[in-house]
């Protein structure tokens, strides 16, 4: 692992390293945001997942996280959202291929070599932040948008490791959407049967999440054709899942709207990992 | 006056503009940020001003400045750092021309035609946002680096116009330093009696500010040399000006500088403009 940068940040550091990654066959970008407790004591952390086109640093630098985090005595990880590269397959448009992981491990070509997001956050890079960071082993995850996706399929995947949910503007159920079904066809295949451990409407019918979920929806976000939180809001109340879904006014799918409810879901967490 | 976007954030609205410049003979981009309270009863106005490189989005996206402004009731102005566009004249140095305005009116070719970022932010801007939006006509200035010797001149040569100031790591003395120099010469012509109105610790010991001064600096900035702090933490004691002058161990010239130290400065104008 090398160091990229470090910078101080509301008393604790806010880092951004590469490693070779095994599981995507490349070198991987990431940042870890360290608080000012974990100078004195290990302390939890809360993974971020990006959006389309993002990298590790769009939440970063415009999440206005680390505030809140350092607050609260959260560590919160930065991943990029898909292996990158010269010798990585890529595709023409945004929402396929380099920045657009979608959280799976590929089973297709060109995808499979690389694209393996999902063995990346959940085993390699929980992995070494784990050990390279003074942390405990105690995760929450969220994520905007693709990366609101990610959060809440892995969770609901992975119970045993992790213990707080939330998720900004999610893509809410991607086996009935144009942001989705191009994605799982192309990394998974057309046997719809492998997509539904993808989507978070599904995961919620099958195994639902052990503790309580937050969900923040902007109301006059520009995709909500296309998030279909209207899916994961109807499933979470007709399978009783503990958990609050805000829908809220006047917001849009940016980072503005990120911002505005980041010490919201920061306190979330904060609260179900200290 | 057209607008180019307006996003709501934390429960107001950042907006950004364009208008073709009187004074700088170019169209013009600039944001407001207007917290609730502006709903209700007009604002005081807070001017971040921006340091080399910077759009008006710089600080608009990574300062971390709405949040504050938002609890305590400010309006935020980012202005651009210099007039743009294919009629403007430019330099290859990332230090000189577009995008390094240093908030002087230019006397010099090639630069006399547009460079007037001293009376645009002072005059043709604040006219502008103060007539059309719901703001007080009451001021307060702060910026960073290059935006921060912005702040603290324009403040200072202009007491009856603004009645707060901050500065995160100012260009502090231009007149002793490679930040300075290069420039005002450009600008201004060889004879450096026409520098010095453009000088934060000259102007410090000439005028000094009605008010008292907030200063934070970062005792890890990579540009201690060109900032020149020391001259004007000086000056500021030589003077017996009123002031809070805060070296913050650790921190660089980063925006996580400045989004560390944004709640405190957004504080301390608001309890000198409320």
């Amino acid at each position: 692992m090398e160091t990229i940068s470090e910078n101080r940040c509301f008393g604790g550091v806010q880092g951004v390293y590469k490693h070779d990654s095994n599981t995507c066959g490349c070198e991987m970008t990431f940042a870890v945001y360290l608080p000012p407790q974990a100078e004195e004591s290990p302390v939890p952390v809360l993974w971020y997942l990006s959006g389309l086109t993002c990298t590790h640093e769009n939440a970063m630098t415009k999440g206005g996280l680390q505030e809140h985090a350092a607050r609260h005595g959260l560590a919160v990880v930065f991943p990029d959202t898909s292996p990158r590269g010269e010798g990585v397959a890529d595709d023409d448009a945004y929402d396929l291929g380099q920045g657009a992981g979608f959280y799976v491990n590929a089973t297709r070509s060109p995808w499979k070599p690389h694209f393996r997001m999902y063995d990346y956050v959940v085993n390699e890079l929980r992995d070494i932040v784990t050990k390279g960071f003074p942390v405990l082993d105690r995760h929450g995850i969220t994520g905007h948008s693709m990366g609101g996706h990610g959060a809440l399929t892995i969770a609901m995947r992975n119970p045993d490791l992790f213990d707080s949910l939330s998720a900004f503007a999610p893509i809410a159920n991607p086996t009935q959407s144009d942001w989705g079904r191009k994605q799982l066809s192309a990394y998974l295949g057309d046997d719809e049967a492998a997509w539904s451990d993808h989507d978070a409407t599904l995961l919620l019918e099958d195994k639902g999440w052990k503790g309580d979920i937050l969900v923040d929806q902007g109301g006059a976000d520009q995709f909500l054709e296309l998030l279909k939180p209207d899916a994961l809001a109807g499933m979470m109340t007709r399978c009783r899942q503990p958990g609050t879904f805000r829908m809220q006014k006047g917001y849009d799918h940016s980072y503005f709207f990120v911002n505005s409810f980041a010490g919201d879901h920061i306190a979330w967490h904060a609260e179900r990992l200290n």
